[in-house]
């Protein structure tokens, strides 16, 4: 099967090529100056693809995205309408975020930001803040693939977790799924933002949000840039009501020298690089997920 | 029933007298100068007990830890011989104590020291290393009530976890028990120690056990400072063998200003901080524990 790999800022063949190679030598990738028959191009492999990506080739099967989130596929311009999209939804990067959730979790919850502080001053301080994982609730936009694993783990470690859904749904033990979603912002100590980016999630963080969650709470920004309204967090950071925010996804990545957040004394900032699938992960799911479905599209032909 | 709270250093009826009173009101709590009848005195509440602590009670039945440990107690010259020592088991405690040592392990495996350095030099650097939990083992010294908690949080996270027993035992789903302990240093890329201080574990981290751990390995020392032999860690970080080190307890504490892992780059002091119980479980668990002691002895009067 033939697929084209064209991609914007990262050179996904450089990176994961090889694995495709041993895990999935089936697919025959392509840069798209390396293709003489645009006809027989059966899916691109894009993360952030160009505006005309797609417009070559007129028998595309499948537009595959080599990692978690699709909303740059689906926001681009030449997407044949209705043509399938594929991603990556691999246990262990979504264990790979648990764990970067829990880091910042303990971060926010433990102050370990005031125990550097204390070690540059060779200072002694017991803090006399509660350790206990009861005094902190966490609270968790976006329950699937990562947002599972992020609510399982902090359950597991005594957080009382809940989440903010659309509709009723099975949970782990011990967290607690949410519909009102001023009920769930005003019991949220620590907010952690796992959401997909799509029509209705751009935004979501905003004044209004931020205003109802209880003051002194932290926000743990790990699905994408643009769901959050960047001068209102900062707004949010500096008028007292939020302690503290951890941001790992921006509006503009790479984030530009000199923007407010690299500066901010309460805000820790990450490069996008809470989770990443494994270049064996990738190559196994994105095959997988071809067979499928090209035996889907046999069996219904 | 009569008790005298004697501790050096911390008073630990202004930290948890109150919750005493409320979750335990059939104990009374006296301070050494204010018993009047020695004779009437049944238990001792103390962390670290002055020498003659228990010299001046005749009818002790218990010395008690308000906390997890009991290395205290048992070093104290008059602790009369064969005295039951009582002390803290807490779930929510074991939880506090793997969600530290989470905190630790992604700390070093995911190297959140550079990200802070790149965020001051407002850099985006998005970091090559492996993110899988695949690629770090984990080993832990001490299977207790602490130890258990911080193996099952670890192997839920996706963790390969080890554990060093003395003798066989049952074990999370993920956790190894090795009876080997040169097969388990030489296969932990972060070990965690939270082994109590006894005899045997007095120094038991030193040069010969550093060495035989992988080149880059990094420690989290959560157990007791005696534990660690100080010099031989600071060699072995600065020979190039160890990576990093958490530190959350000292042979000596407060840890002096001007000892050398205040401003060592690459360790990270934290002070006797990792966990401690609520006052509300000291005291059910205290009041539990004599309850229990007192209606055995009856039952065997
Ligand atoms: N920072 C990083 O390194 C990194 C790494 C991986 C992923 N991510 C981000 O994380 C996102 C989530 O990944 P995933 O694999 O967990 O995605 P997923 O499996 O598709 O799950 C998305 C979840 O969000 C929910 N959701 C979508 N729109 C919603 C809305 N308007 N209100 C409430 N819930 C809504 C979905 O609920 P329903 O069940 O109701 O549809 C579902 O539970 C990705 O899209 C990506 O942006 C970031
Ligand atoms: N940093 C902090 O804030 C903090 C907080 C709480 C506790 N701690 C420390 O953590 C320690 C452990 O607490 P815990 O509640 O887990 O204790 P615990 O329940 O008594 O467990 C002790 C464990 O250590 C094992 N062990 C003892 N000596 C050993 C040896 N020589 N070799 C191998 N294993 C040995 C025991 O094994 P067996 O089953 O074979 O006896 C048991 O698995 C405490 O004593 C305290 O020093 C520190």
């Amino acid at each position: 099967m033939i697929g084209v790999v064209d991609n914007l800022g990262f050179d996904i063949l450089a990176h994961h090529g090889a694995a495709f190679r041993e895990c999935a030598p089936e697919l025959e990738l392509l840069r798209p100056g390396e293709v003489t028959d645009p006809a027989a191009v059966e899916f691109v492999l894009t993360f952030r693809p160009p505006d005309d990506c797609f417009a070559r080739y007129p028998n595309l099967r499948a537009a595959v995205s080599p990692a978690a989130g699709m909303d740059g596929i689906l926001a681009c311009p030449s997407l044949p309408p209705g043509l399938p999209v594929l991603r990556v939804e691999d246990p262990d990067q979504a264990r790979q975020m648990a764990g970067f959730a829990v880091f910042h979790v303990l971060w926010h919850h433990r102050r370990i930001d005031l125990h550097l502080e204390d070690q540059r001053a060779e200072r002694w301080n017991r803090p006399a803040h509660g350790r206990s994982p009861q005094s902190r609730r966490i609270g968790i936009m976006g329950h699937g693939n990562m947002g599972r694993a992020i609510a399982q783990a902090l359950a597991g470690l005594g957080y009382p977790v809940r989440v903010l859904a659309r509709r009723p749904a099975e949970a782990a033990p011990g967290v607690e799924i949410m519909l009102d979603r001023d009920a769930f912002l005003s019991g949220t100590d620590i907010l952690i933002n796992v959401l997909p980016l799509t029509a209705e999630t751009r935004g979501v963080i905003d004044a209004a949000l931020l205003a109802r969650l209880p003051e002194g709470a932290a926000l743990i920004q790990i699905g994408r840039g643009e769901q959050l309204v960047e001068a209102d967090l900062l707004a949010a950071l500096d008028g007292g009501r939020l302690a503290g925010a951890s941001l790992d996804v921006f509006a503009v990545e790479p984030l530009p020298a000199g923007h407010p957040f690299w500066r901010h004394p309460r805000v820790l900032v990450t490069p996008h690089t809470a989770s990443a699938p494994e270049s064996r992960n990738v190559a196994l799911c994105v095959s997988r997920g071809l067979a499928a479905l090209r035996d889907g599209m046999e069996a219904t032909a």
